[in-house]
């Protein structure tokens, strides 16, 4: 990207909202230096009002030094094409002007093995405790943490991930220097010294209503997969989920007791289509590298069918724990021939893995051997 | 069905085990008649030694006047074909030679409406809770509520939905006259007051492990759809489901804890493909007549934070249902001042809103109001 372009999409920032729909409509049009120009000099296009309302702006962006304001706040300004960008922000219907980063994190590796955990501002004592634990296992499979910096979910997945040296994005909704909420300054501070603080809002922006919403968008293209903790039904963490949707990203989401409001998001979600995940293994085979990440079955600790030869697996599988199966059953589904069954359900037998009973054969419990 | 067929079936369940496919292989081939005959004549046929097994239990089948053990326990006998006959039974694999049945109710009118709550004998105060209020709740939708009479959620099934004068199908693994477990024998003696008591198994036969099994097929076939409440990984209530999935009916769990064991398998049945359910709403919208049984929208509730004036809402949302916050806590959050914010707080107590406890504030649930 040409350092026009770039100075472009920096002010453009100052001038407009991201999720501004008519502005991404004129710069997908004009390309963005022209509709910056143009919104600088007050030129009024009878076909683009909307250049006005950019226009209003305008003394309030230029007369701004952005190099010194990043170094001011200890920030850097990231554009697509940066070798930093994120390419999953670049799958977004309205994707940054640009992004202020403000950290020791490289934000496009991060992102590259990232998974959000999200939730309610007012989580239960469940809620943190269950977030704590996963970003602990994620963190132990060296994903990143990405959340939003608020109460509740958010900062239990951040701290908790500080907690075990892991690596955290907050994405905030005002600017990467302003502590909000208030009472969240030192876990910010933590953050921006260890992981990455990031906003699409330039430094000293304000968490505005709108820029929240807009901000999810931000989360899910950050993350790999986004997982609800706890959430009302009515949760902005529900947001982050809807985005994830779009992008195609894995959603999941952690259930709780039915009794409880803070879960009604988290089960609305999994109704909807989302993954039902209950630890960091499962959320660590949905979005992880394939092969690499595979959660163990819940039902093996270690299983009994990894350490057959495929032979021996193929009658074992068929037999049942609690039921005995007849040996022609067992057969017909093996598609071995009545010896080839025979000889191997005795080799079974002669493992420990299976015994015969008056009216078939029976798979004997792993721990029985 | 004629009667010789009739007498032919109820004679074979006392010489064969429902689930014995050798037999109903010859059943299918042969007829229950042929088979019956030459088990009892001692037949030998070199294509069938199965039927040596029968004959072996042949002298204390054919020694028994059916009728008579009928009238003594109270019972009636059913077989296919025959009006009270349920027919959702005939789809299963293997169906139940005949049905032996306990008390006022129609079967094939109960099942017609029916839905099996099923899980763990060792379930939690959780599950049983959460199990009384499903069913109550079937009750009010005029569903039958079928079950296995066991402990645990078994029994909360039974037990909620007699208290609220529902039916309620107990399908035992024992005959009908065999109260089993022990503890349960008053519940079982309601439950043949005023829904009904059944089984494959001949009166007076006991509750065999592998009957358990068995029985589980008919719990799913007497069902429109099952739901799991609380189960373990390797829970018997799994097999119920195992058997509704394969007879294609709707296949339910309930969320809880992450942290239960006792919810392990009904999560895990939700990551199979189990339909998440948190209320009878969305288990009657699913299992209902089409445009019957419609779940009220989750999110279409009365909520109380959209009948609040914007000042009340913005203090309120901050308090928790369950756990206290801090008067300070809820300033920082609410961005009131402590005064203003203390304000807010004595008038949602006055509305029955909020209610301070030792160590803070606390919402209080809209249905106290």
């Amino acid at each position: 990207m040409s350092q026009s372009e770039r100075r472009a999409r920096i002010l453009l920032s100052r001038l407009a909202e991201p999720y501004d729909a008519q502005v991404q409509g004129l710069v997908a049009e004009h390309g963005v230096e022209a509709v910056v120009g143009q919104a600088l000099r007050g030129t009024r296009l009878p076909s683009a009002p909307e250049l006005r309302r950019l226009s209003a702006r305008a003394d309030r962006a230029t007369g701004v030094d952005d190099a010194h304001v990043a170094r001011l706040v200890g920030a850097r300004v990231l554009v697509p094409g940066d070798a930093e960008w994120p390419s999953g922000l670049d799958a977004l219907e309205h994707p940054p002007w640009c992004l202020w980063v403000s950290g020791p994190g490289r934000l496009d590796q991060l992102a590259d093995r990232s998974v959000a955990v999200v939730g309610s501002r007012a989580s239960t004592a469940y809620g943190d405790h269950v977030t704590a634990g996963l970003c602990v296992d994620l963190v132990g499979r060296e994903f990143t943490v990405v959340s939003g910096a608020a109460f509740g979910i958010d900062a239990a997945a951040h701290r908790a991930t500080l907690s075990v040296d892991g690596s955290t994005v907050a994405v905030l909704a005002g600017g990467v220097d302003v502590d909000y909420p208030r009472a969240n300054a030192s876990l910010l501070h933590q953050i921006r010294e260890t992981g990455l603080v990031v906003s699409e809002t330039p430094p000293g922006g304000a968490p505005a209503r709108m820029r929240f919403l807009a901000r999810n968008r931000i989360i899910a293209g950050l993350s790999l997969g986004v997982v609800v903790v706890e959430a009302g039904l009515r949760s902005g963490a529900r947001s982050t989920v809807k985005h994830a949707r779009e992008l195609g990203r894995h959603v999941m989401a952690v259930p709780g007791s039915v009794e409880s409001l803070m879960s009604q998001g988290a089960h609305a979600e999994i109704r909807m289509g989302a993954e039902l995940v209950t630890d960091g293994a499962e959320v660590a085979e949905l979005v992880g590298r394939m092969g690499e990440d595979l959660a163990p079955a819940k039902q093996g600790r270690v299983r009994v069918e990894d350490q057959l030869s495929d032979e021996l697996r193929r009658v074992w599988q068929w037999l049942r724990p609690r039921s005995s199966s007849g040996v022609d059953e067992v057969m017909l589904r093996s598609g071995l021939t009545l010896a080839e069954t025979l000889g191997v359900l005795r080799e079974l037998e002669r493992e420990g893995l299976a015994e015969e009973l008056l009216d078939g054969w029976q798979r004997r419990p792993a721990g029985s051997r």
